[in-house]
């Protein structure tokens, strides 16, 4: 198993979709606590209207007051489309992620266009986002499965993955949208991904809607992926799918790879307090697990 | 990856665990119900003192009336002591369950005996019932760590499912009591379990303690255990042990196992059903995921 990055999708991933929003100062202060735990990369935003995601509306001010800073962790911000790519071009985002629903329903509600046309678009901005001197990672969106549609054409995800390929764009995560995913099938689309390339960076985000959430990332891991994105207490879910569930929990993950002796740079207790916080500030109880229990006193490496 | 066994212990190992005596009527609807959705075993009671765990003062009742009626699924009833072998016997039980903790502080607190006196006195405890006709599995608990010690060596895990093969017993449960466990140290304890004799039937029972309880039970049947341990709703936890959590929910292994074609004969929502009235019952949101969301629309074979 290759050492695995991780990417915390909290704020964005997992604040979008909280009905309350988070006060930037508060968001803030999570954020920097992240971004210097030994996290690899911690998603600040998304580049959407301010309006129609209130949670989000704060974005272009998050990274403005994070480029003067110095952090351990990459920042990450989500483009849709030309107008975000955009904004976060101005505000220096160094690593732009974009993506494509492999469902054509899930494209459509989310961006009015076809996977078709949605992946043509994306494939340029996000050449436009490298021309420019960024980091760029591209998404499958219900690559495993849609809330909408069911079963999603295996042919129809690795097409996608494709085009990516052929554009050069070889960042690729693999998103369990609404959570269908199960082991075999992630094992078996990572290989594939890196059977069409080896050098792919494959990237799992997997949402633990019906509870295969860690056996997903796992399968993941063990078949070649490098990166896992993941979200402190398990928040999130994709407001756009119709049943959704959180991401697997940052700490949950970092405190089983430091069971194997993996990601010991990483301060688990750091990522705990924010989980804590966060807890408390939504005022309810989360679904990662290591966050209420403590980690395993001592660690175990085998 | 075999065809998965899936034993129910969430009568037994749910329920003890709870502050709440369910009372007697309800639970027989409940293992009723499991017990003919086409589930292997249902695991109904401890015979253990009922002064001293009144959630199990019941045991004996349930088994008289159920060993009148007729269901699909095995019987099986956890035994701690020869007085309890000896009500056991009485009843009829079809399967009885024995263990031993290989954490010597486990098994001095939970039974007055180390490891070794437990193991020697289990497996004669064992060996009269299986003499008496009735089918016998034992288990190795503490098996991946222990609560109050952390590591337990693997050593003395190997040396009491040694005895266990030296005794002719074959159905061995490695039990991850404390949910220490993670998925390449379940993998390789499956995998030597089965070195040492691949007629063994091994059988996981897995606690999500710490989050990797799925990934865990996928590794168990990857490396090739032929039963699961399981618990509706993911109710459960050793109440011996200091920090301790659910087992895996048995609706969200079985309709993981059906994404990919596997135990469709199992009815799924009948399972679903008996979750949302434990729920219910109890007046909280369990761990389990599917009785929430309920299942995917269709099924995709993989």
């Amino acid at each position: 198993m290759n050492p695995i990055l991780i990417h915390e999708v909290g704020p964005r991933d997992g604040l979008q979709a909280e009905a309350v929003v988070v006060p930037t100062a508060v968001k803030l202060d999570w954020i920097r606590r992240v971004a210097d735990s030994g996290v690899d990369i911690v998603q600040v935003g998304s580049f959407v209207r301010g309006d129609r995601m209130p949670q989000m509306a704060d974005t272009d001010e998050l990274f403005r007051t994070l480029a003067k800073e110095a952090h351990d962790a990459v920042l990450s911000g989500l483009v849709l489309n030309e107008k975000g790519l955009e904004r976060a071009l101005e505000l220096g985002v160094p690593l732009i992620c974009l993506g494509v629903s492999a469902s054509e329903t899930h494209s459509r509600k989310n961006t009015g266009m076809g996977t078709e046309d949605a992946v043509r678009h994306i494939i340029a901005t996000a050449l436009e986002a490298r021309q420019a001197g960024r980091k760029v990672q591209v998404s499958v969106q219900s690559a495993f499965g849609c809330g909408f549609e069911g079963t999603i054409d295996e042919a129809r995800v690795m097409g996608v993955v494709t085009a990516y390929l052929e554009a050069g764009l070889t960042s690729i995560s693999l998103a369990d949208t609404a959570g269908h995913a199960h082991p075999a099938q992630v094992r078996r689309y990572v290989q594939k991904v890196l059977a069409l390339d080896p050098a792919v960076e494959v990237i799992a985000h997997i949402h633990d809607t019906y509870g295969l959430g860690m056996a997903n990332v796992y399968a993941a891991m063990e078949a070649g992926a490098r990166s896992i994105e993941t979200s402190f207490g398990g928040l999130g879910g994709c407001p756009f799918t119709k049943v959704a569930a959180g991401n697997v929990a940052t700490e949950d993950l970092v405190h089983g790879l430091q069971r194997v002796g993996q990601r010991m740079d990483i301060d688990l207790a750091a990522l705990i307090g924010v989980t804590n916080d966060v807890a408390a500030h939504l005022g309810r109880e989360l679904p990662g697990r290591v966050y209420k229990t403590g980690p395993i006193r001592g660690t175990e490496m085998s």
